[in-house]
């Protein structure tokens, strides 16, 4: 199986670099779907799911069809989450060639030899392309905005300590690292493709 | 005029690289050239210009034809070298397309708005690529070759920090950082140059 995982700070453009990835190469594609496969599996609603993997593994659990107020004691907790996240992401991975987006995939699949590529920007470029994808309230202040990005790299960098042995962002957790700034991903797809060929090929010898 | 740097951890084939791009764009290629420049400039001797360049600003000063027991006063100081250094990178520059290995080009020319490249490698990977090409005394010990690796690279992080703003291999300072661990240089040489191509097309809008 040869699978690409993609890190990425948010506003980078890494979601649309895997996904175009993912056509190119005729490969599955994985990211919301992975939190929606955890959703069936735990029973637990997508937004709790996203809120353990993305911001940290403080959230409140809340099963589907619930509320706060309906929830007398807590039996999900965050650690069944990440136990799926780890059995899902293997299931995933059996079903054939694929990119996967975030969610620490680059340390649960480390088995499969995966390409990690690491895709980041300097901020004035994620604040332009959050606001042109709609990805954010425009409403906010840039300020605002600003910290909201960062408070989100923040939970993926603690969430992915816990999970794997590298670390988020460093240069050594990674095979590719891709600065996006002012580029258009669509530009830059043929590049990450021709070198994940030449890495795949690497491992097949 | 396009400029390419080529940052580099020891023995991860950054430099191969550098040649190997520059072949493939037509574009100038400065490595060693560089030094023997600056060497002509100053009058000082090559060796040291290294050492200042690479290992830190602590060398002594020697003058072409002279020895350590020749030197009386000390009218070279490194600071002198520093200065050369970023005469001589802008002259090269002004020549034409190039590619440059090294000596804190990516800081020195960044009015050029430099594709700025890092390479780096697993250290196992980086201790066979240096064996073999007869980069290292093979006679010495894995532990003392890795010692030395490691030291050349600090040398590098401290003076590059010294002469610019940004942080040698912190991935905020590259547009690209390439992993070249198990991976025959050449082979990734195209993806790369696409990368580039894209880069600089961007830059000429």
């Amino acid at each position: 199986m040869r699978i690409i995982t993609i890190s990425r700070e948010f506003g980078s453009g890494g979601r649309e670099l895997g996904k175009r990835l993912a056509e190119q190469l005729g490969f599955n594609y994985f990211d919301r779907e992975i939190i929606t496969e955890i959703a069936k599996k735990t029973e637990l609603d997508e937004h709790y799911i996203d809120s353990v993997l993305e911001k940290g593994i403080t959230a409140y659990p809340i099963h589907i069809g619930q509320t706060f107020a309906g929830v007398s004691t807590i039996n999900h907790t965050p650690i069944e989450v990440l136990v799926a996240q780890q059995k899902i992401l293997k299931e995933l991975a059996e079903q054939g060639d694929a990119v996967f987006i975030g969610r620490s995939a680059d340390a649960i699949l480390k088995d499969y030899n995966p390409l990690n590529i690491f895709v980041y920007a300097e901020m004035e470029s994620k604040l332009a392309r959050c606001k042109a994808k709609g990805e954010v309230d425009v409403n906010l202040k840039d300020k605002v905005l600003i910290r909201k990005i960062k408070n989100v790299d923040k939970g993926r960098y603690r969430n992915h300590n816990i999970i794997g042995n590298s670390k988020w962002g460093d240069r050594k957790s990674y095979h590719l690292m891709v600065n996006t700034t002012d580029l258009k991903i669509a530009d830059i797809v043929p590049a990450v493709k021709e070198y994940a060929l030449k890495y795949f090929e690497k491992n097949e010898k």
